[in-house]
């Protein structure tokens, strides 16, 4: 609860105009993109700068207030939902690119800027910035960097991490500290940058950030390629990396995503194979035309039925959207669609595609799987319905095992969506309990007033692994 | 001081044989690659496995004796002096490669491997590791995590950093916890790998780490271009740059470090002009003649008086052989070597080269420059002798402002080298005392007794900066 004294030091910090806490403000920021979750924030509050967020965390801390900061709530792991109650911090004053340095290949930019935007902005000069999440039409940067956000790219150029060279930020005692700066190298102390990147909100609030720019691909292919055998398909992908080739983009949709996607996209995509891969090269033309050439023969080795290259960018960014629709495509068959990212080493993703399969009719549960194959992080996802708690129950015991199984492989419980409140319980099964001792050990030393975005990360109780015998 | 019985649980966890307290022994690792730090430890231990490291590190943590993991003692800021006692740990006996993974392009290692070894190791499967420091002949993978090392190919591909993926790392509480997989992508809480490269032994023991390999390209060109104006020659590497051109390797020598380097390597390189690039490319055949020659005119109109591509792979070899043995050819010039690596974007790089040949002139030193100009990461390097005290004063003062001249610039005071003791005083200047305070609660959480490699990275005192009005 915010006390009307409260209340008056934040409206005298960032005026009346930006303090909100009206029902439907509320209402509008108890919830994010993750299905099931929801919790109602005591207000919602809009920073026009750093010094204003330092007053405002300041205050916070003071008064033990959950601080929650939140970009476009697209997060699929219920990162943003103030599930504490508190105060959902936006940065929608806050979208400014603030620099494009055409010298040192970098942009400058505010939280708030939407990633396409400043991907569009970048590429107007002939820059590129290669991460890509799906929901890069509506995320923003600021999201980005707290979920360390991958993308369609990632296999060739890396994630968020990869591009963050400095950051502003506000720690929770009201600090606000530079990390980084325009520099391809700098060891003058802790990597404060990259501990920040994919901390979740839950260390500092993140109030600029310089990203490092790469020289714009001269050209780009893009091929499809089909498969009648779904785990022929998922070998294709380990074998085109150990023969050295390393594609832009390596992604994986199954037939039930295929028919889901071609009756949103409608761009006649093939629907009577069981797996498609959707595979682009980028760089110099002699360079794509000789991958490419070579990554076609690996899918025909195979057993690929078809390999055909996208004739033109018109056809090469339907296939790209349709598979950046995949999710909201999905999201139409049922009421609740629950998505995850467990990943596994690259070597181990026909595997991972078997064990998913087995798992769904062991479990009894539709399960469409896609995603970013190339990096071994695979998206199953089940159309369902949150009111059945019958199938509710089979799905949450299927994804344990699917989350068993990744971890079996050497993978991971989450590739690129976060821990948030969603995977909190099985951050264990990955780190051990040492290891979440460790990274509490972080969280306590910069916030331990636990203000910051508070159960998120860490787990009230973990879940224990059940040994399935199979 | 360890005491008899401290001595006996020690040689009870490692034998007989690796606790090692001898006068020479203690002697030869008193010291290391940093002019004018030596200190004796108590003892020299040299563990087995992780087990061991464990049980050390507690026995170490329970009696406050300070423990400094090192590897070759290559490091130039004095990282491994032990300046304040206790325990130095070797890594002789954990210097394994324990598995080359061509499936997922990784390599696993303990920490005592030599780089060069592993280098050669994953060569001839035809695989790549780029981080490749000058001192990668007898540096140590575990000492190159530590430190974040970077190298010659830091341009294109990055620094050590970049190329870690997992570590098995021993903490101060004795846990032993596993970082990261051989994984493209993976959030799942904290970043604390990339937290433990560059935290130079003052967070955790690393027993075990997996890297990221890169295919091998196919092919390499290096180019050497010749100037009369060293501001020139700077200016030519911020416009490769900005043309959006990322060389392998983009390496500047002044006249006094050509002088000094061809009288130790006798290649026949240039010592009549002011400057030379070093540059190389690689990758498919096409795009390094295209980048070559596009790379060449750049030269030329920057006012470079020749350039010349090595004929033959000897010849290139020769060349960078020969840089990389800068440090060496001038360490036999004076009984004192100081090489710095203040760091600045490298638009500024031009700026910088200016700003240490006045300082030079200024405090009638003789600095010889030389480094990775395309990352903006220069080692103004200063052949004295410290005997001298009031030519040592000149020289301090002159370093001092070439920090605060790299501050100045968006730069930093270390980009490779690391803070060790050398650089602690000056951290501030470029953290701000909040950047020190946030770096420090990372520190006290994970080692409260301040066991692991105390007096470094942080000053006891920090150095007032002089403004001086040039």
């Amino acid at each position: 609860m915010i006390s009307k004294s409260l209340k008056d030091q934040f409206i005298q910090i960032v005026s009346a105009d930006n303090y909100r806490d009206s029902a439907a403000e509320k209402l509008v920021y108890s919830y994010d993109a993750t299905p099931n979750f929801q919790s109602m924030p005591d207000a919602v509050i809009v920073p026009r700068n750093a010094e204003e967020v330092s007053q405002i965390v300041k205050l916070c801390n003071e008064n033990r207030i959950p601080l929650v900061p939140r970009g476009s709530g697209t997060n699929l792991c219920a990162g943003t939902c103030p599930t504490e109650g508190g105060i959902v911090l936006l940065f929608t004053q806050m979208n400014q690119i603030l620099e494009i340095d055409e010298e040192n290949l970098t942009v400058t930019v505010q939280p708030g800027v939407v990633t396409l935007d400043m991907i569009h902005a970048v590429e107007a000069k002939g820059l590129f910035y290669p991460p890509d999440p799906s929901s890069m039409k509506i995320s923003t940067i600021g999201g980005n960097i707290n979920e360390n956000s991958g993308g369609l790219r990632g296999l060739k150029y890396g994630v968020t991490r990869d591009y963050v060279l400095a950051l502003e930020a506000v720690l929770p005692n009201g600090d606000i500290i530079r990390t980084g700066g325009k520099l391809a190298k700098d060891v003058a102390g802790y990597d404060l940058t990259r501990l920040f990147v994919g901390s979740e909100g839950t260390l500092c609030v993140i109030t600029e950030a310089t990203l490092k720019l790469v020289p714009m691909p001269e050209t780009k292919k893009t091929m499809l390629a089909l498969y009648q055998d779904i785990e022929a398909a998922a070998k294709t992908v380990s074998k085109i990396i150990s023969n050295q080739i390393i594609p832009t983009t390596l992604e994986f949709l199954d037939q039930p995503t295929l028919e889901v996607v071609e009756d949103f996209a409608k761009i006649g995509l093939p629907t009577d194979v069981k797996a498609v891969l959707l595979i682009e090269q980028d760089g110099p033309l002699e360079v794509v035309d000789r991958d490419m050439k070579k990554i076609q023969d690996i899918c025909l080795q195979e057993q690929a039925v078809s390999v055909q290259v996208a004739e033109t960018e018109i056809e090469a960014e339907a296939l790209r959207t349709a598979r950046r629709s995949a999710l909201s495509a999905l999201a139409r068959l049922k009421p609740t669609t629950i998505l995850e990212d467990a990943t596994v080493p690259r070597s181990e993703i026909a595997k991972m595609v078997k064990a998913i399969n087995e798992i769904a009719v062991r479990h009894n549960v539709k399960i469409c799987t896609f995603g970013h194959a190339g990096d071994g992080n695979l998206h199953p996802t089940v159309p369902t319905d949150a009111r059945d708690h019958e199938e509710m129950e089979r799905v949450e015991a299927a994804f344990e095992e699917i989350f068993a199984a990744a971890i079996d492989l050497g993978g991971t419980i989450t590739g690129e969506h976060g821990v948030g409140v969603m995977k909190a319980p099985y951050l264990e099964w990955k780190l051990g309990a040492e290891g979440i001792a460790a990274m509490k050990l972080v969280k306590q030393a910069f916030d331990p007033n636990n203000i910051m975005n508070p159960g998120k990360v860490f787990a009230k109780e973990s879940r224990k692994r059940v040994v399935i015998s199979r």
